[in-house]
């Protein structure tokens, strides 16, 4: 993509546009095909084609009347938008069921994370394998040295919520810029540090309103 | 709450609303104090006051002048559009670590969720339990029995992206009504039928996308 197309991006894409974005790629990371109409995404992602057409002028992305969108080119412009062409190293902290399930989540790949090391502090835990990977002790030493090692900059937080703000200060302390945080608490992080919540239970949320109204 | 009142509110809720409406839940949940100010709700999820104000219009709750909003209330009315106020059954499909995760998952009570039984065809997974449950073979005998004897609407999909579809077709046969998706892969599903997939690695790709921009 040339400089020139990169300046006419808008700054600022909304967060719901932004959320969007995220599940078209993960769709067209699906596809098997090589076009797809703003029809097909829509019905599978229970939209309107309208919307996709409208989320796809931020990406700078135009389809071609009666073919649709070309799927290649379309996830060049979203991998570029969400960073996934740059392999981002991660660390998990917690090898409880969360963190195990993750630590062997095949599809990180595709979207540019790879697993480098899961820590806990359960002598049960540490030195069994998850999936290729050995459970270190979660000492500040061991941190220090895969997060150098490594140039780690995500740490993924599946502790349970008592030791979640600790783990992150840890995390924080030695080095690491963005916390994923999958324990259901709200944590604290100073200035600079990028905080992203996954509250895995949502979903059921919208599924009891959907069931409630009917 | 009155039907007045009830009558009062917009049918039709925007979607970044609800998932924000969502996440108001979970953080007051999460709160020992008894009021709380749409500044201190907004500092904690990173958005504007303003737009907490303005979200919490469409559940006809109003704040009080240097109190802020009294939070029992407010629990109850977000408990009310979320149907937690109702116990829904549910069953898990897959007793891996994701589905063993949410079997044990400590916060489903307080959203009106509970597990009622965990489901797999892995033999070496059978009669082993994973918290209070012991794992049941994935036949269409037993889940009949199951959604029967506990009234169960809403069935987890915590299998592999190959075997997704298929456990879906099995669900809805035997009588669920809604199906909350784990497994990264787009499900078919009859018309009638509630889907909802959580992808549980989309908070990476914000993450991916915050640090590239820095």
């Amino acid at each position: 993509m040339s400089n020139l197309k990169k300046d006419k991006r808008p700054l600022e894409i909304p967060k719901p546009t932004f959320e969007r974005l995220k599940k078209y790629l993960a769709l067209l990371l699906q596809e098997e095909s090589e076009y797809i109409s703003s029809e097909g995404i829509a019905e599978k992602l229970n939209i309107t084609p309208e919307q996709v057409r409208k989320d796809f002028t931020y990406i700078n992305i135009k389809g071609k009347p009666k073919v649709g969108y070309h799927i290649p080119p379309l996830i060049n412009e979203l991998s570029e938008l969400f960073g996934i062409g740059v392999m981002d190293n991660i660390i998990i902290v917690g090898a409880g069921n969360l963190g195990s399930a993750l630590a062997k989540y095949a599809g990180f790949k595709k979207i540019g994370v790879r697993v480098v090391a899961i820590f806990d502090n359960d002598p049960v835990k540490i030195g069994k394998f998850v999936g290729e990977l050995s459970v270190l002790p979660f000492s500040e030493e061991n941190l220090k040295r895969v997060i150098k090692r490594f140039k780690v900059k995500i740490g993924v937080i599946c502790v349970t919520e008592e030791s979640a703000q600790e783990v992150a200060n840890i995390l924080v302390r030695n080095g690491i810029k963005a916390l994923w945080n999958f324990a259901p608490v709200t944590l604290k992080v100073p200035p600079g540090i990028v905080l992203e919540n996954q509250d895995i239970t949502t979903g059921v949320l919208t599924i009891k309103h959907l069931l409630e109204k009917k």
